[in-house]
């Protein structure tokens, strides 16, 4: 079956996979059954068989799944293999916390610059990684070729940037700002992560358990 | 209309409208077609005016939305006027860089307290709220009877901090641990910010694009 046809609604349930995958391979799990792994994952043991067979299916019937292969092939269907060099645009408290929180290097990003429009953070290392004045971006990405931008700038801002950054050929961005990067360019990749969307939206959810009541 | 029949993907455009709205009506804009809502979306006129029929609907036929009051009622229907005293837990980088990130005050919610388990940190005041070990978590529960928490711990303190949290009453979590709060409390408001299942998607649709070429 070809990966094209599988539903944004699988790939997103994938992450959960290889972390739980790898939260039972730390644990020195060997083998795991699609039932056990559904009682930890709160989906049904169908449901998982099904995700995992759109990928061609790794199981084997009446043994369960090997935790280590398992795990091994999730990550190459997401991709963590290949190396991605990533810029940081944006060096607030944000961006600063996002770069020192995640572990970009294991899934393959490996962070080449960071690059803020105030002056006075330009020579100041964050994370082992110097910031430059966002006036430096043509240069750096001229030489360097970056293919992933981090965008932690309002959303004021980002209009221009993006421009930018897509002439400069940024083909994927991890967007923190509120500037909806995909309805203006279609042709690249956009992971969003709308913080104050996220919020409102509990909001919601809370409004509606209290009405339930 | 009920509106417990909502499916989850028109609440999750709702904080969407609600942004653009207040775009609009910074840039002085008092009414507005949803052709013209639309094309500033991404979204189909049709998809817009389906969307805001599901609380009843708000357009009249020809003439438009009025931006301020369909902004009002979008923001009810999220319950963003509804006042919401929460607490933070984990007092690191993230949970930093969100307090000072974030306009709570402007959803409804009140920052109340801070918690930590570094005593360091005890004492230090965050965006004007003072920081406190987390074993002042009971006492201050059951004065102030908060009933938000969000969650900027690892994974593995959160197991035991949210049984905490949910004996002492609260009803809603934003969470940045990667705990699935809502596979083991299926009665609370969960909002997940997964943000490493996140960037393991960007990866994912990098790669996609990569193949499509």
């Amino acid at each position: 079956m070809s990966e094209k046809r599988v539903s944004i609604s699988v790939i997103r349930r994938l992450p959960r996979y290889y972390r739980f995958l790898g939260m039972l391979e730390e644990k020195g799990v060997s083998r795991i059954s699609s039932g056990e792994l559904s009682a930890k994952m709160g989906l049904t043991a169908s449901q998982i068989r099904q995700d995992l067979n759109c990928f061609g299916g790794f199981g084997q019937q009446g043994y369960g799944y090997n935790v280590t292969d398992l795990k091994k092939a999730v990550g190459e269907i997401l991709g963590l293999d290949m190396p991605k060099e990533t810029i940081l645009i944006g060096a607030g408290n944000l961006g600063r916390a996002i770069l020192s929180h995640m572990a970009f290097r294991e899934k393959g990003f490996a962070i080449t610059a960071i690059f803020d429009k105030d002056p006075a953070l330009a020579g100041e290392e964050i994370g082992g990684v110097v910031t430059e004045h966002i006036d430096a971006l043509e240069d750096f990405c001229k030489i360097h070729k970056p293919t992933i931008a981090i965008l932690c700038v309002p959303k004021m801002e980002s209009e221009d940037l993006v421009k930018r950054l897509v002439d400069l050929g940024i083909k994927g961005f991890w967007n923190f700002s509120h500037y909806d990067i995909g309805v203006f360019y279609p042709g690249v990749a956009v992971e969003n992560v709308h913080l104050g969307d996220s919020l409102m939206t509990l909001c919601y959810k809370i409004k509606e358990l209290d009405e339930a009541k």
